[in-house]
């Protein structure tokens, strides 16, 4: 079994890594091709790789290769976890919205936009690669905003599935408070890609979330840094993410008088690139955990696992609506518990949604219709009318200001706009 | 025919009566019932009516009562215009949200929550006194917010329609503007009571909003307080209530600056009930003209010359969506162009919204049936689900102490508020 | 010797009493007399004031009348700790400025200046009673804002010191993490009152400062809810209203989703004011510790007897500049080490103050004798050119909207404005 | 008579040649060396200068050079109108503070510290270059933010006075409002650079600011963008840069959804630079009109006539306080009508100014020489504590932040930030 990795040479990829090696036995690799156009760091990212699935008497191959044709050919899957523009770019995305009042942040309100801009031409043009060269792999997408990115994925007809760390990050939390295997638990997870809240947490099949917070709500808020009041009053676990929008003012007081989190990455990014040229490293440093993106190469080989082992296991996954949630149009991309077959991701019925929950949802999924249809066809007022959309910013003048910084900030890569 | 309006002693009758007078030939009237608990006020009213129904011959008799049940009994439509807390609840909706930052505004926002919460109770318990003696009448809501108020009354089984000027405001201004009569105007006219788009003006059949705009959107533009580009940008109109959201800053920093408009309209008030005393006035004053609610009369007559003469006109009204909009449960309320008829109001179909309209539509229903719910069952734990749903406010702390402060100030309207 | 307590009802009172009976040897009083128009509440605190003397075998005689005349007739030092309009009044200054997204205090910004406009006044009409009736006695005045009230006095030409509790809250609070008796620590404290830093601390004449906040700044930081990174790079200890000025937004932020000190104050003044009807109750309740303004009887007691006994320390109060501060007008007053005889207080020199205190401190005392001007000439431009000048403030839109806001709700206390 | 121009390479530059030439009899210049590092644009702006001169029929010589050695070599005056970054490092000034909520602006708040940073090492730098090789001649400097780099000079000694054309803007605007010749209108101008007030207009020695306001109040207010009863009210103008202050929220407004103006200055100057080249061109573009700085080659004429002539004439100049606004320190700079003579600028005597401008004058001339201190002797710490003297800034949090952004922006213009 051939698996492929776009964007191979992240700083990221020996957790995806340490991953396979661990979970050898759920997915039996024979090679690992690392696709990236950064020759010299994924050299680097290539060498620790080799080393540390040397390490743990893993036989796969590592190939890198800054041929995306030769990276995919023959591969039964394919990983897509690339950042177009690097920290540089996620540093605007994050700072930039911040001169008019609003968030900054990279995969929501107009940090998120400008990423989807960049990103979404790039991907699907790497999709057409894949489907020219394997024309039967899956495309398992990891690379932010993935509602938005997934979309654009199943629209243009790819055998695509989105995939995030938020869900599964939730179960091994929960496993922990209540002293279980993560195995024997479960989500009632709901929403759209960093928009999800969990209204049920299932131990052994039984609803234990009532318990978690009444035992460690403390405990759970202060993980996502809202107040306490709020998991106990509505009786559901938000996502971080959501702190963007319900504290959203004291997020902006936060990052007005903190330095960017693309600075920190970058950082950290340097340090490891370092750690991975030397050839006494084989194993995952300790400080990829502060990186980000903790147990997603679990998640990942879950699902792969599932997709090319027709499982159908229960997995949370971005896939099409198709009536799951029935305020959103059937082609939206939502954010569930679906199983997983060889024929793709297909959603489990889920109850009705609280009003508190639908409107949001209902409006950013509006948004990122618009964010898409941006990001393909182009033009300042597509990103305008996008801005305008969003729940976080919604002012026409701000928007105005933000369409021209970001196009101005980030031209380097949309084509279409002009100098 | 027999008419009832509650709240009847409202300084904003006499505009009522100068339509009555005018349109007699479509509304052949014989009573008009004024039914006010505020006995002096209702006097100066009703005299001031009677002079003026004298002065242009119109036949209709004019009562003046506290009594519900009397004005009510016998008659085939009864008007809901009240204003539960009057002007100093009002003062307090539009200025007490600018504490925490937000918009001020008497129908939307915290404000416009508070004014539900108040109302609703009140306008329930007075239908319940007409469905008891006048059971076939028709309830004609203006009480805002209409949207809240009108699902509040179909839920509870009553025959309501809500009503509000901002559509035939547009008719009108857009038929001058053509410089044509404004019967052969009719709108593409799309939302939720004051978060409404016209998406065409037809002119005879014909869709001249494009034209509209090429000629008249400065003027246009200006009236409504937003940026002319957003107009040629999005080729529809949006009213007047959307400013709160497009430009919700601007209209903050301005409302930190100005007096409360309930200051504004309490010292008009006065003057107007000094006119009223005078019983040498008997035609409408001019001042009214600025109290709000133009064309509001005519709105009114047409309405129930049509419920009453099953006429199957088309006219804009508040009722159940019942599929017109698909993203929305079929039991909110909409404002659209309906067909009415003795057995009420029949939305016309609607071509597919643009998200841009669509997001935000869906955000502020769920954030409608969290109100009424509010409304209904009371408790702080509903008023603050509330405030978090609605996109003007959207957030916890925010809107925590939103609802200490609201509840605090209305205690003297909500019975359930311990104090 | 024979004292007075203007505003002797308030709820505070009790602490005064505890520090008579304490230090009564510093302070030989016979007769306290307490005044206050609240007849009922004066009974209540005369009440428990007696008892508490009884029990510690103080032999003054208490004498609780609403006569200001009879009151201070007879006594060599009369107390000022009156609030014109109560807690009421004090919430609206907490919570109106916030309304122009300003920060809401009683005794700075905006509420500040309602405070002195209400108080200056009455302030001023109490003390002309005073020199008829006890010409020799000293006004001791700690009713806010001190600053303000006390130039006030001084420019009428009466014998008054302003008093403050941050100077020795500061020097008991430094001796307990020093491990010493108060008496052999002293301040280097400098400023305005309410805008004060402390430059240096002194344990027995050596300045320990440094090591004060080598050991115990996070705790000190914490204290006055301040980054601690800021004691360490000034090497000063700010006092906690200066938590206005360099944390403004997020008091803002806080103060937007929580209630009001008012608030808080009111209900616990109920509290206390049941505890002092209770015949049993004759000792100072713990609660009265939360209720603001610790060790403040001790600084009283101090102050009167060195007044009256020509001792000749030194102890910080606020008094005439007289050439102290030399970029600040000679009868500015001023906040410092002064040393204290029958004569009154003579301020120690000052070392040159860094730009960084002396520019806020001219700012704020040019705007202090703003706020004095409207308060005894009255008038809406000059209440809006104080505003105007406060650095919190500074704004002219914002300015002239608080005016008119603070000047309706402060009406009934303002015989100059017109309703 | 030989005049140097430092940073004679600005488009700006003809302005001043154009003075030169309608002047010339006020300033028989015979040399004129434009210096500056750009040669490219330097050739461009010396061409059209000549081609300026040729056909005026002036005399003068036109040294175009990057020496400054040889370019000061025997000048009795040399003019300072550098901008150290250019229009990108301004770019930075005026977007970056508003990140933090802050005002852009190069000349106060963060970005008028930024850019004093920049520029006082290479102006002391320069200055240091003319004292050896044109010891006897003036420094005119109009090199932003003009208040601290004059007090900068004249701390180390040279002989040199700062030029702003606020004030001569002013004159010419009275007197056209008057329809008299500027020549007879003198003003009561005082303050400190950008931080100004008209306290009085005088018309052949008579106070004709009461009838200037009466009569032209509503446009000296749109002129300046603040509300015409502040005018009124205080009988002052303030100068535009007042805005910044007393309508500091509604600028950030407008900057958070307007482009920054050194973008539009950078295209202004690309076509401006494309005037110049073309060899047809021999006068002044309108264009430059709007680049800024009108009237400012008449006031650098003015002053150098009347230094090398000494004439003892009274023009608005930014020289030493020495005692003439007693609460500043001596060593200030204040920018206030003096006397020109040979031995330089001697203000004239102040009448006693209201607190509502002396505390303002206090506070950001205690922030000016924080900020000196800092651009002289570098380091995280002064610039902070600079940003927190500032009124417009004044907060920990955002002080720190702010300090973080501005050197890592402004890393390649300051030595002593480490990468």
């Amino acid at each position: 079994m051939k698996l492929a990795v776009v964007g191979g040479g992240s700083t990221y990829t020996p957790e995806l890594i340490d991953g396979f090696a661990r979970l050898r036995d759920d997915l039996p690799i024979t090679e690992i091709a690392l696709i990236d156009p950064h020759a010299e760091r994924l050299e680097l990212v290539a060498g620790v790789s080799r080393r540390m699935l040397a390490r743990s008497g893993h036989p796969a191959k590592v190939v890198a290769t800054s041929s995306v044709e030769e990276g995919v050919a023959g591969a039964q899957a394919v990983l897509f976890q690339l950042r177009v523009g690097g920290q540089a770019a996620r540093n605007v995305d994050e700072t930039l919205p911040l001169q008019c009042g609003c968030v900054g942040q990279e995969t929501t309100g107009a940090g998120g936009l400008a990423k989807a801009l960049r990103t979404v031409p790039v991907v699907l043009d790497l999709a057409e690669r894949v489907r020219e060269h394997a024309p039967d792999a899956w495309i398992v997408d990891f690379t932010n905003p993935v509602g938005i990115v997934t979309r654009a994925l199943l629209d243009a007809g790819h055998r695509a599935i989105g995939l995030c760390n938020v869900a599964i990050g939730f179960q091994r939390t929960f496993a922990s408070h209540l002293g279980v295997e993560p195995g024997r638990v479960s989500l009632g997870h709901v929403g759209l890609n960093h928009l999800t809240w969990e209204r049920a947490v299932y131990l052994d099949g039984e609803d234990v979330l009532p318990r978690l917070l009444a035992e460690h709500g403390e405990e759970i808020a202060d993980s996502i840094g809202l107040p306490v009041e709020l998991f106990a009053r509505l009786g559901v676990v938000p996502s971080y993410y959501l702190r963007y929008f319900y504290a959203h003012d004291i997020v902006v007081a936060e990052q007005r008088t903190k330095p960017s989190r693309a600075d920190e990455v970058a950082a950290m990014e340097a340090q490891l690139l370092e750690m991975y040229a030397d050839p006494a490293v084989d194993t995952k440093p300790e400080l990829l955990g502060k990186r980000g993106g903790a147990f997603y190469s679990e998640a990942a080989v879950a699902l792969i696992a599932s997709l090319l082992g027709d499982r159908g296991d229960v997995q949370v996954v971005n896939t099409r609506n198709a009536g799951t949630l029935p305020f959103l149009p059937d082609e939206a991309v939502i954010e569930v518990p679906a199983t997983i077959t060889a024929a793709g991701a297909a959603p489990l019925p889920i109850d009705p949604l609280d009003p508190l929950y639908s409107g949001l949802i209902a409006n950013v999924s509006a948004y990122e219709s618009l964010a898409l249809d941006a990001a393909i066809h182009g033009g300042a007022d597509r990103v305008r009318n996008a801005l305008l959309a969003h729940p976080l910013i919604g002012q026409e003048a701000i928007a105005g200001e933000l369409t021209d910084l970001l196009l101005e900030a980030n031209a380097a890569h949309l084509p279409w706009v002009k100098p």
